[in-house]
């Protein structure tokens, strides 16, 4: 029977068993160790779990996904690796551990961010499916990742540093810096199964709303949870002054927006219902897990 | 009438002007500018030239090579950006301007060249030209790229600063560091001129060949060259205790393994001259302009 909990975390296993075979074999070196370091056992895999449930939803096959999900997360794993060096976030912990350049060294992280950026690529044309929704794919991430993407978000972040941000801007900055790399999960999801264009679209919607709502969490949670639930240091956006819906809005209307997105992420699962020939409710209860998640 | 200089730089201009249309409008924001700061301008295009001439050469289009090309231009580019900033080589100057992260401060420099390196998978397919060739060049291009092979060069290299280096191993080095992308180039032009497996193989050989010629060459203009010529410093492989060909060999030595590498590569070009059906000469000429340049 059907369990949110249990499918998500079959998901990461998957997501987890699978990335060890792509990464090159543990060996000596130190670029080696700190990909592994970075990648493996941490996190929660939702961008992978989104690429995966919206392609066996829409009738498509788990090995034409996990590619996808796959170089997502090395994607993921990148940008927080390069996020914490020491002339952008400067962050010494991450998932409840020494962050990468902590642990590694900076010129170590830095190529081993770089080694998994460049890696995710290969990952994903390695996949077995058709090369025309390969080059699709392909498009898919490197546009998501790129300058008009998350990097694009990672660069407003710093700007809004500097520049008092107004609200409209945070959610710009927030769009992109997050909201793109999972908004790709859904396409990339999509593009598996082959599905059609006004799909991809409402996956699209579905995505930058609990995008969104992820982030309104994660300003919520730097606020009030503790370092030990977190894993990371809680009040760093505080500390580095920086604008977030928190900061604006305060906790509890911070609350209500994020309720409001997941809301309209669910009405737009429900105008792709007709397509979802495997529809567990997955993904509207993922829409909630990321309203209520505590870390 | 052919003339090599000529096609060099017309390959350049060409390239150039691409490379101005895929690159991000110029904005207001720091990491456009530092993109097109570090990518226009300046270099030689030698990688770019090779994707053109070996497609060219093997009977395939001009507009099915460039998008290979300018994505590789993308790919150097981006790895000149993060060897050179403070952890790495730490190294302020670049073609003779300030290095990246010197005109536009680290954070912004880490972030160009992470968005030149994600641009130049979506620039690789963005190509016209079949699915099929395109994930071949995506492969080719991460695989050339990646942790087993540039980013693998630039491991060594910071390895060999600390463990005195065999020559062996400096020559693994090279090959990965400058070889790899240089195989690419050849690889990339092949692929986009639909060329066998057989045709492939020997235009790696060729290119791995006046790859480590250009190693060598590089090795010795540090010694011997001066700053206004080279337009970086000279010295910094000594300064930096570096093992290099003339550091083993002496400078005539080095000349001279150099000069048997380039015979090597003609050998190879010579292997595949049936399949050359418009050949101008210009893949010995550059070979021999690989062992005479002076910058």
């Amino acid at each position: 029977m059907y369990q949110f909990k249990t499918r998500l975390s079959q998901y990461a296993s998957l997501t987890e068993k699978t990335l060890q075979q792509y990464l090159p074999e543990e060996s000596g070196d130190k670029v080696t160790q700190a990909m592994r370091y970075s990648l493996l056992g941490g996190g929660k895999r939702l961008r992978a779990a989104l690429v995966l449930e919206f392609c066996l939803a829409l009738g498509g096959k788990e090995e034409d996904a996990l590619p996808f999900a796959c170089a997502l997360e090395m994607v993921h794993a990148y940008s927080l690796i390069h996020d914490d060096l020491p002339c952008m976030d400067d962050d010494d912990m991450r998932r409840g551990k020494p962050a990468c350049h902590i642990a590694f060294g900076e010129a170590t992280a830095l190529l081993a961010g770089d080694a998994l950026l460049t890696k995710a690529f290969e990952v994903a044309s390695s996949n077995n499916i058709s090369p025309n929704q390969i080059v699709q794919a392909v498009l898919t991430l490197s546009k998501a990742a790129g300058h008009h993407g998350m990097i694009g978000g990672q660069r407003m972040d710093l700007e809004n540093e500097q520049i008092p941000a107004n609200i409209e801007r945070v959610e710009e900055t927030n769009l992109l810096k997050t909201g793109a790399l999972i908004m790709a999960a859904a396409k990339l999801g999509c593009i598996a199964a082959g599905a059609s264009e006004g799909i991809i679209l409402l996956a699209e919607k579905y995505a930058q709303n609990i995008g969104n709502a992820f982030q309104i969490t994660d300003d919520i949670l730097d606020c009030v949870s503790s370092e030990e639930v977190l894993g990371k240091p809680i009040g760093s956006d505080a500390e580095n002054n920086k604008t977030t819906y928190v900061s604006f809005y305060g906790v509890d209307s911070a609350r209500d927006i994020a309720l409001q997105k997941v809301n309209l992420a669910k009405q737009a699962l429900n105008m792709m219902d007709s397509a979802m020939v495997n529809s567990s409710g997955f993904l509207y209860d993922m829409a909630d897990y990321i309203l209520s998640r505590t870390n």
